[in-house]
């Protein structure tokens, strides 16, 4: 991982400007007909370009063969190790919705449930209501205005479908807590369980929480109960501006990852960008801003999930097609890769080494590549590396690392 | 890094050699003209039937990026990671200008300054003094005879330029010491300031010997002052012969090379030689003394700081040349690499990776490598390494090391 011991010694000043640019999900498999992956099938001159000018490699996001969410992945991306740096649910959904979380919060995942007459679970996603409805079930909890024992204040907030954020904020709350979903159906609620003492006054208050809202939604069926997850407080990660001496702001279309940007230290950057091209244009926009800029194309993933293949492949054109617009802002370093595999035979995240493709006209060593693709990453010049040293390269290609010793 | 703990436990007796052959700073960047770095270009038949029977791979010296100087490079070419194994600036000026360290000495780096009238700074290096003037002040010091309040001896030595060496040594001395330069003007030096009771003594040692010294030359302005910084003791590496079983020489025409070997444990073997040809002829003399030689070639390293690729190039087929010699004296083992890149395009170091070339007739695993070079070493069959793994993969090859577990 970016060693940031040794990082700070190094820093020096520069004027380059860095991208890293995350297609979610971008390596696959090869599919039977043509032996070609997604991205290798995908039909993309600029990216080959790219391969040929600079160099390419592949990353391990944690390790080789594990799987990992977008959390630690996108750590990992920015430089934190993600098996030292680990993100709780709660804290994670607070982030990806752009909450924002200070120091006295305690954040826990919620699900709306289905409970039977007996108070046991009968579906665990409460029928995986729509977000409408989580979101009137949660005004519903708000206008109750629930009061609790201690002077502590419960904000909830919708997420997505099912799901909803809780977040408790009071002085002296800890987030050392065991949630309350059993993991099965056919079983009531869990109680909220501290691990010391001050988780288990929390705990508690969270209890007192529970039962209260639970009785404003209990004739509200499929979503008459609830389950929290994942209680977390904000890690207090170090800074990019600290630990990289960079001004940095994040690019994305989903609040999540939004989130993660936001907690390592980078800007959330406004925009109203549905499409790649129209990420770029943001970019462009906020250029002279930042030294480094986090663009992600959130649909690489999604539609790997979906398994769609071709779909997936059709998202790798778009951002093809459209990075004439961002190289022409003549970044110094562009670093294009995936926060993890997502192949579309698969439907989900996979522990497949991830592409890496390495850009810097200036300092970059170019390797024998011919374009982008799996096959030809894994050959290339910057070797199987781990995704958190991706940011020393990166910082190095822009002549912001001076020597280490004499 | 080598694991010296289950080295131990594996090393097993052989009568075979290894010679690690170090080309200073033999990476490099493709030229637009050819595409070919230094390495490619240069015209090396003796090394690439080496690649076609050996196997090639690449090795990072301190992690992906990161530029090393050479006390650290090589420290990681012999197996210590040099994240953790780190060399204060005195112990290295003083082993590179060949001064006996013993266990009882504090060495530290010293720079000849400018004081005004007042006593502060105004040139923090002494307008550059050539090496003459500073060996002039350093004989001036010397016959000065300081005496100091405690038994201790201190020795100066001219480096370069500006720079010169100072070392206490006397019994009971600690180097947790905070050197003196200010790193800037307009101010006087700072005193030496001790971490502990040890090291504040040895502190005031030293605060009396600037007092008298700089008393001596307080009137050979533009060197009418000094500085001190990188106060250090020997580090007290574990030695070839304990973590490798290896009985080990080098071969180096700069000092600053034989001093590092000798942390290591390596003898310093005498010569003469200036040319990379008469270092291979001081190999065949001392050949039947040791399992390990290692013979450093300094000028790769000197051109690329140049900026003459073409000088570089010459520098690497001189190498070639010359190295029908070597081979003649039958090593089993054969490394050749560089301690870091320095391509001329960049006239310093890189953290670029490193060329790396295993040849061992008996035990090497060919590859497809078709010669020596940059691009060939991405895709060999050693992959990406760190540096200090190399020295374990010597001593395979050298059936030095038995089997871990049944």
């Amino acid at each position: 991982m970016a060693n940031f011991e040794l990082l700070k010694d190094l820093l020096q000043p520069a004027s380059t400007k860095i991208v890293l640019l995350v297609m979610d999900g971008v390596g696959g498999l090869p599919r039977p007909e043509d032996d070609k992956t997604e991205l290798e099938a995908a039909h993309t001159p600029n990216l080959d370009k790219l391969a040929r000018e600079g160099c390419l490699g592949q990353h391990y996001p944690a390790g080789p063969g594990i799987a990992v969410g977008s959390g630690p992945g996108h750590l990992g991306l920015f430089g934190y190790d993600p098996l030292e740096y680990e993100i709780g649910r709660g804290i994670l959904e607070a982030v990806g919705i752009g909450f924002p979380v200070t120091d006295q919060d305690v954040c826990v995942r919620g699900n709306f449930c289905t409970l039977d007459a007996d108070g046991r679970i009968s579906d665990r996603r409460a029928g995986r209501i729509p977000t409408e409805v989580c979101q009137r079930l949660v005004t519903k909890i708000n206008a109750a205005d629930i009061r609790l024992s201690a002077d502590v204040k419960v904000f909830v907030e919708a997420v997505q479908d099912y799901r909803f954020l809780a977040v408790m904020r009071g002085p002296g709350l800890s987030g050392a807590i065991e949630g309350t979903d059993p993991q099965r159906t056919g079983v009531p609620p869990l109680q909220c369980v501290g691990a010391d003492d001050a988780s288990s006054r929390t705990a508690a208050l969270f209890n007192e929480w529970i039962a209260k809202a639970s009785a404003v939604i209990r004739d509200d069926a499929p979503a008459n109960g609830m389950t929290l997850r994942g209680f977390s407080t904000d890690p207090g990660l170090p800074k990019y501006r600290e630990v990289y001496g960079l001004k940095a702001g994040a690019i994305a279309v989903y609040p999540m990852y939004r989130g993660v940007a936001s907690l390592v230290g980078m800007d959330v950057v406004q925009h109203h960008a549905h499409t790649v091209a129209e990420e770029f244009e943001a970019a462009a926009q906020v250029w002279k801003d930042y030294d480094f800029l986090f663009i992600h194309v959130k649909y690489t993933d999604s539609r790997g999930e979906d398994g769609n293949f071709e779909a997936k492949k059709a998202v790798i054109e778009e951002v093809d097609a459209a990075l004439p617009a961002l190289l022409a802002l003549k970044p110094d370093v562009l670093v294009v890769t995936g926060d993890h595999c997502t192949p579309s035979q698969m439907r989900g995240h996979s522990g497949h080494p991830v592409p890496l493709l390495l850009w810097a006209p200036a300092t970059a060593r170019r390797d024998r590549s011919a374009g982008f693709g799996e096959r030809e990453c894994a050959h290339g010049g910057l070797g199987t590396i781990r995704a958190a040293d991706i940011m020393q390269l990166a910082l190095a290609h822009a002549g912001r690392l001076g020597k280490f010793g004499a």
